[in-house]
């Protein structure tokens, strides 16, 4: 068999719920999407649970899922995926927080907790809580950089630190910034919940005074007045899919998160022009990338942001259109890189309904066209039509698996 | 509920992919089956992952999971289940291989894996292969014994041995006979592997003297100067289907691996002369048997070995026309057994594509039939129909709970 390709699209929180103001339609069922249709039609069409039925997935255990490594074992915590993304390079002993600028009055209650999602001047303002010093927790050296707009990745560096240690970020307006504990009884996490907590007071005095904060206050924005921490992770060791499964991938996203399993998982990251990771992005450019990627990896993971970004929006108009944008990437891939010989398949790490505005538990559609499968003969890609599908109900677990499998890498179990 | 029977027909490697050559068909979907179409109207239908979606089984593993042992569990190697079926009685301490008689130059390089597929005289070479003394390592005796054609098995007896020891079957001609390795770091496994090493050498030196193989080479015939060993193993410990669910069964298989897992499970084996367990097996006569055997078994188990066979052969009709011989044993079952109260099941252990030639993970197609099971309705029974029946997709430790619940066998869960 020649060296087949595998394409994986994850549609981030494609899925949806039947809408009563579109005719108890799903947006994927109400978008226009002929190339998905296609790709429906002449595959595999089925439902997947990222995790298992009912269970409500973060996008961080729901993509280790998709990639083939069971979160229950594999998972250590998001910060650590996102300062990976953010090019930190994570040693086994750092501990990293994803982390906001955030705004909080005298009492350190929140005011807003996104800064007034603040974009400008923020690797200014990164600069000097990089600069603190921790003094009050012996060897503890710090790193913060700044990523998209409010959000930032703390890295906490020294000996005996622990993941287990809780936030600081009361997730909710009107509420205090809340003291970091230690969640298990060890003197590792309590030293680094103290650094954590003297972290978080010293960012606020570094960051109250600053003259672009001071700017903030006359333009009448919000103070980006304090760095607020969550999600305390390791560095995962994942075994590479080359080494599981022989595939040399790359991966083409604009999220951090992603951005950073990828690399937990040995893909190489292609950055593309334009291709943001928001709503606007340029899936164009993607295809295009995709395509030229294809030429000598043999598993390229596309990742597209914008349907969770629609769907937390609780906007169906805009969660149509970047479906019907998606669609076009698809008919790119299908046209591009031939299916006769090669495979594309497509699916949602979740789904985030517009009725909802959150991450719900619902099985996702999954299609995959290529050689050697059967047609589903699917007339309508939708969430409906892939619980009649061909491929019946498989797990997100499953997914590498069965792609593995039809791009001939599967090793034998038994003999 | 008076005693109803169970037969359990296994067609080996029976799944397939659809082939462009013969309009998108599978074998099964070519093949003209009007008993298993009849079987799958008025019953159960599904898809079944033999281990789990994507997961690409040996028949081993496949085998044992199909009749309910997790293969995670209770597979300890492929040899001992070989030896067992070649009526060798293993005790506990014993490590059995599987063997190929092969043909090497001087310098233990493979020439022919398979010595020509030597059939003749093979007894002849196993009786001084079974007197090889071990002398390098203290304790050790040995049995060896010819089965099919090329094929034998090899057993290591004494204390302080182990099955972690790696293959000197390299596996494909022009590569050098490989040095058995422990594959743990514990003595057992370092002195069983210095026994499997002196043992190669040694039947090297006893073969290429052998006069049978002197009349070989003036024949022009690949000398079988040597044995290669693979699949260390040892007896597994499981526990009998009468002790889990009253089934007192019997199996009729013309294949070694098959006849040695029906005894380790507390099977009889039934002998059916003609039934060999490759292409041109008398079905017929299986079907006699079954049918004799179901007088006084509850469960017989059949297993089929050429669907398999005609996969590796990549020979499309080969495969449709022992798909449609099966036919005919599906026949005389349903129509003797009486399936209005009792159960005939067909389903795959595996699939051999014949586009492919080796084992896939893809899932396979089950049937049940008998009284007390909704009709899927199912017209011509294929992988694709069997996608849309009425069973959905299970897994196949899933089928012998299914089928013991169906006769009435299972045991209450809870209280």
């Amino acid at each position: 068999m020649a060296d087949r390709k595998l394409v994986l699209v994850i549609a981030d929180g494609l899925a949806d719920r039947p809408v009563i103001d579109y005719d108890y339609k799903t947006p994927l069922e109400y978008a226009n999407t002929p190339n998905m249709d296609r790709l429906a039609k002449g595959g595999l069409v089925g439902l997947m649970d990222p995790i298992a039925p009912g269970i409500r997935p973060g996008s961080d255990v729901a993509n280790l899922a998709l990639l083939g490594y069971d979160p229950s074992r594999y998972y250590t915590g998001r910060g650590a995926l996102e300062a990976l993304g953010a090019g930190i390079n994570l040693g086994p002993n750092d501990i990293a927080f994803r982390a906001n600028f955030a705004t909080v009055d005298d009492d350190f209650r929140v005011v807003d907790r996104r800064a007034g999602r603040i974009r400008k001047g923020t690797s200014k303002l990164a600069k000097v809580v990089d600069d603190i010093k921790i003094d009050g927790v012996q060897g503890v050296k710090l790193v913060f950089k700044a990523t998209e707009d409010h959000r930032g990745v703390l890295v906490l560096r020294g000996h005996n630190l622990s993941r287990n240690v809780s936030d600081v970020d009361p997730k909710e307006k009107g509420l205090k910034v809340i003291t970091s504990r230690a969640t298990d009884g060890t003197e590792e996490a309590k030293r680094t919940s103290q650094a954590v907590n003297e972290f978080v007071k010293r960012s606020h005095e570094v960051l109250r005074e600053h003259p672009l904060n001071a700017q903030r206050v006359g333009d009448n924005e919000p103070s980006a007045n304090i760095v607020l921490t969550r999600g305390a992770g390791v560095v995962p060791a994942l075994p590479s899919l080359k080494s599981r499964s022989d595939l040399r991938g790359a991966c083409i996203s604009g999220t951090s998160m992603i951005r950073g399993l990828a690399l937990a998982a040995g893909l190489e990251l292609v950055d593309v022009k334009g291709a943001s990771g928001g709503i606007g992005t340029d899936v164009g450019a993607k295809a295009k990338a995709t395509i030229e990627t294809a030429k000598d990896k043999n598993f390229i993971l596309v990742h597209v942001k914008a349907p969770d970004i629609a769907g937390h929006d609780q906007d169906f108009k805009a969660k149509v259109k970047v479906i019907e944008e998606l669609d076009g990437l698809v008919g790119s891939l299908i046209d591009e890189i031939d299916i006769g010989s090669n495979y594309v398949a497509l699916t949602a790490d979740h789904a985030t309904p517009v009725d909802f505005g959150e991450h719900t538990g619902d099985p996702v559609p999954v299609v995959i066209g290529g050689p050697d499968v059967p047609a589903s003969r699917v007339v309508k890609l939708s969430e409906s039509a892939a619980s009649r599908g061909n491929l019946g109900r498989i797990r997100g677990l499953d997914l590498m698996p069965v792609l593995t499998d039809l791009v001939g890498k599967s090793r034998l179990y038994g003999s």
